[in-house]
């Protein structure tokens, strides 16, 4: 196919989850369609003018994200998470109406992250006037030693740190639970 | 989330065989490469600068495409497809070194597409000096019948008419054909 086409191709396949057959369809979909100029243009809008909140490192459009400049929020609870796409999944859940904390990543040894390469500084300035630390990193050994470090550094504070319940999933089946989840399902059991 | 990035998660579902999960996980991806700015230029100049060729309909950045303005392929023999990305494919055969037709699509009384509204007048008025039209038309029922249209209006001219082989994929298995295709098989059964 022509140069043009091949280096588009090149550049779609950047895309994750984009292997060179999607790469195609979509290409022949960019040639076909008058939607495509559009996506672009809103491509270069989004990294000209979403940045960093300048509170919690959500994104933002303007210094303060959306949930940061919010009064009705409850900003003596902050959530911590390790990603800005991890915020959009509890905002979802309509359960959470505090505030959020992004770290950047997780402590990994093995990829060469610590505790430096987070925004861990800047949570420790935030903890003033602050009732509740959600530590809502992922259930995996990464999350869990991330999770177990902000334990450490804030439990001085005296402030309540909490961690999201593990278990079964709601609509999930005993039969399928894998054993280390199913024993912590047991192990965190609730009198009804 | 942000309206810019519900526009853009927006723009990306409009993709094909992009749902909602892979939108966002589309749309943080731009959010933290530096090659997003890149892939927008790239589909831009794509929208700008790639036409339809002249002669064939494929796809081209000058007014005939690579295929067509190459003087070592034949000219002689014309291979008619449904659409430019059905090209690729047969050039990675490299089992044919004629030149190409694009219809635009093909006969469909259902979706409204009759033979007016494909380039068969344009095909018609390039079958002077040629030996061979190969019919690559899909082998589905809008595709034959768009090859029985066209044999019919051809054969009067006294050119060869031909149509890819329809078989048992290589590497395929007998249990696992179909009974059409195994049938066809059958009938198209060669000496060996």
């Amino acid at each position: 196919m022509s140069e043009k086409i091949d280096n588009l191709l090149h550049e779609l396949e950047k895309m994750p989850g984009i292997g060179p057959k999607s790469a195609q369809r979509i290409a022949y979909w960019i040639l076909n369609t008058d939607s495509a100029n559009k996506l672009a243009d809103t491509i270069k809008t989004v990294k000209s003018d979403v940045r960093f909140c300048k509170k919690c490192f959500n994104y933002a459009t303007d210094d303060l994200c959306e949930i940061c400049s919010n009064p009705s929020r409850n900003h003596k609870i902050i959530c911590v998470v390790c990603e800005p796409r991890n915020i959009p999944p509890i905002e979802r859940t309509c359960v959470f109406n505090g505030i959020y904390h992004v770290l950047g990543g997780e402590i990994s040894p093995i990829d060469g992250v610590g505790p430096e390469d987070l925004n861990i500084a800047e949570l420790m300035n935030r903890l003033v006037d602050v009732d509740e630390v959600v530590i809502a990193t992922n259930p995996n050994v990464e999350g869990e030693t991330t999770a177990a470090y902000l334990a450490r550094m804030i439990k001085p504070l005296g402030i309540k740190i909490t961690r999201p319940a593990s278990g079964i999933p709601v609509g999930g089946d005993l039969e399928f639970a894998d054993e280390v989840t199913l024993g912590r399902a047991l192990e965190d059991r609730k009198e009804i």
